[in-house]
């Protein structure tokens, strides 16, 4: 039995539907949308030989014509230039695209941004279908409507808020993630349970030999409890004007500890690990919470394979960062800390010395 | 006194304004719109040295930080690599811009789709104003929210909706444009009139030499009562999905004639000239309307200094062009018609056959 979870923003709703084997309902869940003519699935040189074909079939078989358009696996190909590429190949299809194709975004975080952007982009909008394939998409970048590319000087500066039409994550496919990808997305479920869920952290915390060996029941379980919060977040606030901001908690300083270290060189689920250790130790230096749940945070993230200690960031060269942070409002640095387990606040007095100060919990 | 127009479109709405001399409340307008930090006007290398330092200078005295960033004019330069540069001139920007920063698109059409296109994709949004500075521009491409650039294999193909947050919309501009980009305007202006508003047809005709001599208070007058049909329908229809398509009238193939002699070797309105000659053609061989008014309006473009008349449009060519149009449904061509001055409709028979006819009457 399928998992549904709702994502409710008015003439932009839609279904989030979770299991194992889920991808094989791609064709019936394009053709369902109404007044469908094709669908290009647009995937990475990864996922594109493992589910490229069954995407495809999958469409095929329920009556829509669909093509394979792909580009290079990696952080680095998020850019513009690769979305010059995937218009070319779009452009190119034949019978040619028109307003009633379907983009599939069928990948991990890079793929569904950049497949996204080019359907917020092409003929000035498609409607697309989000097939997370990592851990770390199914329980963050899938829902959400947040599309986007890098520019050289930083993460996601590129991009639309364009909703999918549906999303479908298989959790089958995580059998074969590595382990550090799967870590990748496990940092954005302790991040949930810290900024809206404790009970979700007592789950992870009791399944968590489960959860490493990815038992599928227990993974839908894990997803569903996820994308649920970020339904709820999403719902009650689509273009982050407010509470949406909460999601970004061990985003401010995991982002500067990306583009520090160089993107492709720090898993992003490393960097929010760190950046989350970072901001519990800089809420307990302001007596926001005690140092006994900063600790219980630390030591869930490292069960889960995830890194609490790094050598080598300047606290100079990560507040520089975070100043250029798109988030950042006329030089001015906004944090979201744990005001205690399952709440956040955001704050804007942050300065370059609490900063240094959060960084000292990450030496090693 | 200056003029008004509301654009209605429910938390997206904004007022157009229409004046000798608007643009020098460029300044006091951003201040207006609210947690304005600083501003980015893009212009491209023709207008820029006309007007760039006056839109600057009103944005600075109202206490708005402000800089110029332009790119080289031409239709060739309305593409993705453009934006790519503009990208980078934004984000090299200092202090950074962010979410509250404002883009002015400064300029003619081509100017305020890519500037558009930059707002719409930077940082995933950011509000903008359109300057336009080309009757083309005022009575057509600054109202409604289209935003884009060119693809190898077609004419806006890669864009987005995205509504300005005010347009300024100064006449006194118009007294230094060309003859031929006067007369490029002036074809949206018949087209406004045959689809939406006889009345402004006989306005035209009984004004056409104070028109031709860009007088302020005829222009102003024009620019209002155009601004004001295209307000109501985007009002009615924000995203082309019913009768937005009307101001398609003379577009589909009009476009296909741009393609076909190449951008930048005719004119927007010269191509749409021959367009709306051509469907009026087509309705009066349906029977749709007599060929008096037919006649009419060809000679009101011709008065305004258009061509009615083109050799060399290989039917064979325009069709061909015509079915790949974004706008074309699997293979399907969509013509809007006149069935009477002031009305029209979309026609979805239409044939290689209807076309061939059609373009018979541009013939010299």
């Amino acid at each position: 039995m399928n998992r549904k979870v709702a994502v409710n923003l008015a003439e932009r709703s839609y279904t989030v539907t979770i299991g194992a084997g889920v991808l094989d309902q791609l064709g019936p869940t394009a053709a369902e949308m109404g007044d469908v003519q094709s669908a290009a699935v647009v995937s990475d040189s990864n996922v594109a030989p493992l589910y490229g074909a069954q995407a495809v079939e999958s469409l095929r078989g329920a009556g829509v014509g669909a093509e394979l358009i792909t580009f290079p696996a990696g952080e680095e190909h998020k850019s513009l230039a690769t979305c010059g590429h995937l218009y070319d190949a779009l452009f190119a299809i034949s019978p040619p695209i028109d307003r009633r194709t379907v983009v599939v975004a069928l990948g991990g975080g890079v793929v569904g941004d950049v497949a996204g952007f080019v359907a917020a982009t092409a003929l000035r909008g498609l409607r697309y279908i989000q097939c997370p394939t990592t851990l770390l998409a199914d329980v963050d970048s899938s829902v959400g409507g947040k599309t986007g590319v890098d520019h050289a000087t930083g993460k996601n500066l590129i991009g639309a808020f364009h909703q999918p039409g549906a999303v479908l994550i298989d959790v089958a496919l995580l059998a074969s993630l590595p382990d550090a990808e799967l870590a990748n997305g496990l940092a954005e479920c302790v991040k949930h349970g810290v900024i809206r869920d404790p009970a979700l952290l007592e789950f992870i915390e009791d399944r968590a030999e489960e959860i490493l060996q990815r038992r599928p029941d227990v993974m839908a379980e894990l997803v569903e409890r996820n994308v649920a919060i970020k339904a709820a977040v999403v719902s009650a606030d689509e273009r982050e004007a407010g509470q949406r901001e909460h999601l970004n908690f061990g985003h401010t300083i995991g982002h500067a500890v990306e583009v520090l270290v160089g993107y492709g060189k720090v898993l992003h689920g490393e960097a929010v690990s760190l950046g989350m250790v970072a901001a519990c130790a800089m809420a307990v230096a302001r007596g926001l919470i005690e140092a006994d749940p900063a600790r219980r945070v630390e030591a869930l993230l490292k069960r889960m394979g995830l890194p609490v200690r790094r050598e080598g960031l300047s606290a100079d060269a990560i507040w520089d960062i975070m100043l250029h942070d798109k988030k950042a409002r006329g030089g001015q640095v906004r944090m979201v800390l744990p005001v205690m387990l399952g709440q956040v606040a955001t704050f804007e007095d942050i300065t370059p010395d609490t900063v240094g100060t959060a960084l000292k919990a990450l030496r090693p």
